[in-house]
């Protein structure tokens, strides 16, 4: 954190700027967890009364850190695809080329099973989310081609299959259905696209 | 065809009551291959006028056989299905039970790509497709049941993923995208989900 001010501190009265950014960040924390949350229980559509209330802030407080709907979803949605490419660094730091990449698919199953709400305002025609895609599959796609390269070099699995593509058809066996198991649906389905990679694995040349 | 003589055969003045059935069951082929084109082409909402045109006869005629829109679309729906189906005895006929089944899949991936706008039919909530899932379920169910049983009494793909599962997660594969060459990209998931049936194939037991 920088010790320059800004406008926000410098309306502070009697607190000092660093404690106004401090409980700034802290606010924006609660918000975006609360956010998280109520977007994953019922929809994007839950009222920003019961978000506020949720991150234990007032509705005033809400509404200047994220003065519309929209920027309060886009900042919950980068900060899950920052989660899920940093959990692709760790998963690699601690596991096995092919064992991370099993497992980081199937966090990755967890995180578009649990946006779909998030989803349906993507695909809104709403101006304010045309970056998100491109953010997800910028910061999605080098994580999930580094998991792939790293699997590969050790032979576990083969070499034609693109990071990318890969990536959209995981988000589709995620899609909504009617079934109750959906996430273990899901998970079976991601494994057995792992050991499609698998298949032949030594054959590559 | 039966015998049996029906109302519309009987209100026919002069042409025979064979005529009549020949005429009325060229009209509704007619109809239902111009209204898969049509909703193939643009989509479940293209004009009932259209579809006629296409299949070169009057509304009139269209909407005898068809009164409302929704049972046009049930119609081309069940038969497609129903294609789909034989398209599997026929391919467990002529080929090894692997390629059997490859092809029945991406034979079935092209079913589902062309069935995009309806399903947004489908899943409209109108009461006129309540019993489509499970038709189309208990008729594609059972034909990949049976493909996926020859391959696996072969030795060639392992005994434990669902049939009704995988056909799940194919047609979820298949879910509209941005790319160009999605069908392409549909096939290739495909076959990665084939190859991770392949995959460790003798061990089960």
């Amino acid at each position: 954190v920088s010790d320059r001010p800004n406008s926000t501190a410098a309306s502070g009265a009697e607190r000092s700027p660093r404690k106004v950014r401090a409980d700034a960040a802290r606010n924006i924390h609660a918000l975006l967890e609360a956010a998280k949350v109520s977007f994953a229980a019922s929809a994007v559509d839950v009222s920003m009364r019961e978000i506020a209330a949720r991150a234990g802030v007032g509705v005033g407080t809400l509404y200047r850190h994220f003065p519309k709907r929209s920027d309060l979803i886009v900042a919950v949605f980068r900060r899950e695809v920052d989660a899920c490419a940093d959990a692709g660094k760790s998963l690699a730091a601690r596991h096995e080329p092919l064992e991370a990449l099993t497992r980081w698919l199937l966090r990755f199953t967890d995180f578009v099973a649990t946006k779909r709400g998030l989803a349906t305002a993507l695909h809104s025609g709403d101006p304010s989310y045309d970056a998100l895609p491109g953010y997800f599959t910028g910061r999605l796609g080098p994580t999930l081609h580094t998991l792939l390269d790293n699997a590969a070099v050790a032979g576990e699995i083969r070499t034609d299959v693109e990071a990318e593509e890969l990536l959209i058809a995981v988000s589709r066996l995620c899609a909504p259905g009617p079934g109750d198991n959906e996430l273990d649906q899901s998970h079976r389905m991601v494994k057995l696209l792992v050991d499609g990679l698998r298949f032949r694995a030594g054959d590559a040349h």
